[in-house]
């Protein structure tokens, strides 16, 4: 039994909260909006991005980051891109140094170009883990078969964060490819972009089939690039992503 | 311009004779069924396999093999798999060795377990060429994007068809893995069957991402075993027909 808090109380967030809370760990949910706290820790509901869920007693929110983190053994970033810097920046000197920061948003940072990780490390000391998986939360709250990929400078940490996370219905894959899959995750939006503007225009599944083919190729060329593993870009990361 | 004769009027067969012919070839088809013969020589329609199109005129179907074949420079095997080595031996001796045989059937010889090129070449001493594409013929009907693999024990004949099926909406990329276009072109359909098994149950896009994920990667490793290429798996002939 380990205590998780969740810095975010989205869709994908919350839905890995109450998997951990099922699995019997204690969970905590931060988040800035006090009508989403209170409609959890009273109604146990949380409509705007559960829609129809009931939340465990084994979850509880809170509206201030320190109570909320106050002794969890591992900390969950569920929380956009944007702001993953200033929310680590709100944890500096909070926290014990050995703790997991785990992040589950994807993307890179503006300006910099950072990949998340990177940017978690430079405001923090703590070992950092990547969970990179499908977007759609709902059909993991409603337990419908599911793969993510774990990973991290250090396995140890990856395979720690498989094993709190594992359900029957939730499989989680470890990848050493740090970088294929913080860049795979990121860039393959471009190609998603361009599959949604396919349907746009009218086009078939030849066309989108293409476009996949080709773009898959693409993405593999820049995270090669940028240092990832060619064959993490035919994996879970990307493909898991792209196709819908 | 060129004399291609089709010995088939399926949906793809006819899809791909309307675009040679629309390309200033000649083009035949033969058909064992009179009334599709009839129908397209005098309706010139094939409503059928083509629907709401119309058949130019430089196509004329044929309800005999010997006059479909007359003058040929390349002969297009649009015929299901079973039926390829029966129609090679039907071939043997009418036609000169250098004329090459296009094959875009799918599958694996029944009983023998032998790639289509390589029925045809128990068959017959004619050059070989695989067009591994899209099933959706009616999207290359109605002119929508496609691309398509061409693919050969001598890149040159895979050239010259690739250079024949060439139009502004209809890409042809040469691939010199023959063996990998072949197995992984019949080996997806087992991970298609099991993607709609999928859908009937009612899961979801996660669970639908996960099964090709890891298809894909069992279909590389087949097709690696049989000798083809790994990067193929990941490509056209694959994906192409595994995502729709």
């Amino acid at each position: 039994m380990s205590k998780i808090t969740f810095l975010g109380g989205g869709s994908f967030g919350s839905a890995l909260a109450v998997l951990l809370a099922e699995k019997n760990n204690i969970v905590s949910i931060y988040d800035r909006n006090e009508n989403v706290v209170n409609e959890i820790n009273i109604k146990r509901t949380n409509e705007k991005y559960m829609k129809n869920s009931i939340i465990p007693d084994g979850v509880t929110a809170f509206n201030n980051i320190e109570e909320a983190i106050d002794g969890a053994d591992y900390i969950v970033l569920s929380i956009p891109s944007h702001v993953i810097r200033s929310m680590c920046q709100k944890l500096k000197n909070k926290i014990s140094k050995d703790i997991p920061i785990i992040s589950i948003a994807k993307g890179i940072e503006e300006n910099s170009d950072k990949r998340l990780s990177i940017v978690i490390e430079e405001e923090l000391d703590n070992p950092v883990v990547i969970l990179s998986g499908p977007s759609h939360a709902e059909e993991v709250i409603m337990k419908l078969p599911t793969t993510i990929v774990s990973t991290s400078k250090n396995m140890k940490y990856a395979t720690d964060v498989q094993d709190l996370f594992m359900t029957s219905y939730f499989r989680v894959y470890t990848n050493e490819d740090l970088i294929g899959v913080e860049v795979g995750g990121a860039v393959k939006n471009v190609i998603a972009l361009a599959a949604g503007v396919i349907d746009g225009l009218g086009y078939g599944d030849n066309t989108k089939a293409a476009l996949l083919t080709r773009g898959m190729k693409e993405i593999a060329r820049v995270g090669v690039a940028l240092g990832g593993r060619e064959e993490t870009f035919y994996g879970l990361t990307v493909i898991q992503r792209l196709l819908f």
